[in-house]
């Protein structure tokens, strides 16, 4: 099974191609349109995994290249380490020129960065995106969204370039530990609450067959599932992202649970916690404030939890800061002169924009978070 | 005198605003569109002179402000120089959001910069522009190109990035040295050249009354000639990047003088010599080739060369390497898979691009720009 999931923004429009097997399929998808050379920017870890099977493709397709590798890990996802990848593009003989493709070949990282270097190289080459973790599958794959971390804040610095096209290989997913399968969850959760309960209902039913270990420490997930998983997960952000490129209006939604789970990420220190395990403790909270304004019912707000637990997700954290996780939500960016927007459910399926948060509420939800709870 | 002239492109179309003492209207201008904050991104040397009038002029208009400067001169326009630029934004407390304005103050340094810091800062920050030389005000101002230098070569790094606006002050221009004022005056001749004749009638009959210079080494050019001076180039530069803003076809004609003259920048050494003394030599270079090429008389070659020298640009160069100005354009970011475009005139106002160049017609342009010319 392959699907192509169309991502509508005008002249800047591409496919998300989703199956099994499609690394060794990029240097005939890439291979008519001109490119000259390619320039894989991918991560240590990934590398030796993934890159022989991409860089041989393209070859066959008649396209040079070569490869940049950064350390895997956030802690890598910075302005210095992208100047030393724009460096090894830069300083290449023969020079890389506007016919030079770059591959992001990697998670999210990978992309964010290797997006990042495309986008102010030559102000700004074409690049292909080839994700390899559920998280990236699901979410930074469409949209645009590149750039790296700075020490006030994750992703504050970056540009939105939209990819050439997007290669999704499940078969990638297979060497993932169990966790970080579990990390892309909870953005299919989160595209279940904003847009489609009857993903909820998908995600509900096919919990365990999604995330079941083979031998080895491989993941032996149904491929065709993870595919119907994945295009309907890359539809709802399609369709988000088509009506609201630059993130002014309601491409907002998609930061349903990521006002708090940003901070909770930040207040553990990056890396200490996985984003999508910060996200399921955003959304949690987010739900706990929801159901006290009368917007959410309890039922709900449980039932969410109860998909969320069933994917391995953390619903309940110890030790958080109230006045630490408020402070840290002021200086997201954004925050618009210091109010604070949040993404709230009325229903699975169906959210909305409030701009009228205090920090009580905030206060309430971080308490909530720190209760012993059902899950 | 006052000249509005609308850069038309779609969602980011904008104007450029030309007339004496604008930057004390910047307040006015901008104060009623919503931002909570200026950051004005300046250099050393234009700091003292007009950073005041600005700074003023934006809290009169109920913006707040605050400055972030950098050591003036090309050799800073590098990315560690923007990362400390971006450091001044994001650990600015409060933290900058989406309703920050990055003032761009300067000459074209400055707005690369600026632009670039904009363009990256938080995903895109809108920025205002405020040049303070011609060059920048004729050329730079308009069309969105920002970055910095890399060591592989000029404006390497760097994005797309429209201004909301440009504000052009022609009083800044009276502290310019002449020599400043002259390179910005080869932009002008190269507009001519691609696109108006009559540009290069109105140059060379008023090129005195331009360059006057006053007491205290001020320039003493009448400023409403100044005015439609830049009015006309920027309505030209506007008009071409119009109709092709990512520079994906004809917006390639404003390269004209460039493909040599960035190359004789290059092999001088960054700073050795002004960008518009090398453009200068590019255009009398690259309309020897034309001559050569039977697509431009020798009448017209020689009137444009006029023209430059009434406006105290160089046409004329000793020490320059052939093999060594062609293995630089090479590695120009413009050069596609190896191969050379040149944008060469067949009159004055009408120009065409070319991809079949050999490096024995450079060859034979370098060594016409090595005799002791008519100049």
């Amino acid at each position: 099974m392959e699907q192509h999931i169309p991502v509508d923004l005008g002249d800047r429009s591409y496919d998300v191609r989703i199956g099994s097997g499609l690394l060794s399929a990029v240097g005939s998808i890439v291979g008519e349109q001109g490119y000259s050379r390619a320039a894989v920017v991918t991560e240590t870890t990934v590398s030796p995994l993934y890159a022989a099977a991409l860089t041989e493709s393209l070859r066959a397709g008649g396209v040079e290249v070569f490869t940049v590798a950064f350390p895997a890990g956030e802690e890598h996802k910075t302005l210095a380490v992208a100047s030393t990848l724009i460096d090894g593009l830069l300083n290449r003989r023969p020079p890389v020129d506007r016919r030079t493709l770059v591959v992001a070949l990697g998670g999210g990282v990978a992309g964010d960065m290797a997006g990042f270097v495309a986008a102010v190289t030559l102000r700004g080459l074409r690049w292909l995106q080839c994700p390899t973790s559920l998280l990236a599958d699901v979410d930074a794959s469409t949209g645009g969204k590149t750039g790296v971390d700075h020490a006030a804040g994750k992703n504050l610095i970056g540009s939105f370039h939209q990819p050439a096209g997007v290669v999704i290989d499940v078969e990638t997913l297979r060497t993932l530990p169990r966790a970080e399968l579990a990390n892309g969850m909870a953005e299919c959760v989160k595209h279940a609450v904003i847009r489609d309960a009857a993903l909820l209902d998908f995600l509900d039913e096919h919990a365990a067959a999604l995330t079941v270990s083979g031998p080895d420490r491989r993941l032996a997930f149904d491929g065709d599932l993870m595919v119907e998983l994945i295009a309907r997960n890359v539809s709802i952000k399609a369709s988000v992202v088509s009506a609201d490129e630059l993130e002014s209006g309601i491409r907002a939604h998609l930061n349903y649970g990521h006002t708090i789970g940003h901070a909770v990420e930040a207040a553990a220190g990056y890396g200490a916690i996985r984003h999508g395990e910060a996200i399921s403790l955003g959304m949690a909270a987010e739900n706990h404030i929801a159901v006290a304004r009368g917007l959410l019912t309890a039922e709900e707000a449980q039932r969410i939890e109860d998909v969320l637990d069933s994917l391995q997700l953390p619903v309940r954290k110890e030790g958080l800061d109230p006045a630490e996780i408020w402070e840290i939500m002021q200086h997201d960016k954004k925050a618009l002169g210091g109010k604070i927007r949040m993404v709230l459910p009325s229903a699975v399926g169906s959210v909305d924009i409030y701009d009228d948060l205090t920090e009580n509420e905030v206060a309430g939800a971080v308490a909530f978070l720190r209760e012993s709870g059902s899950s």
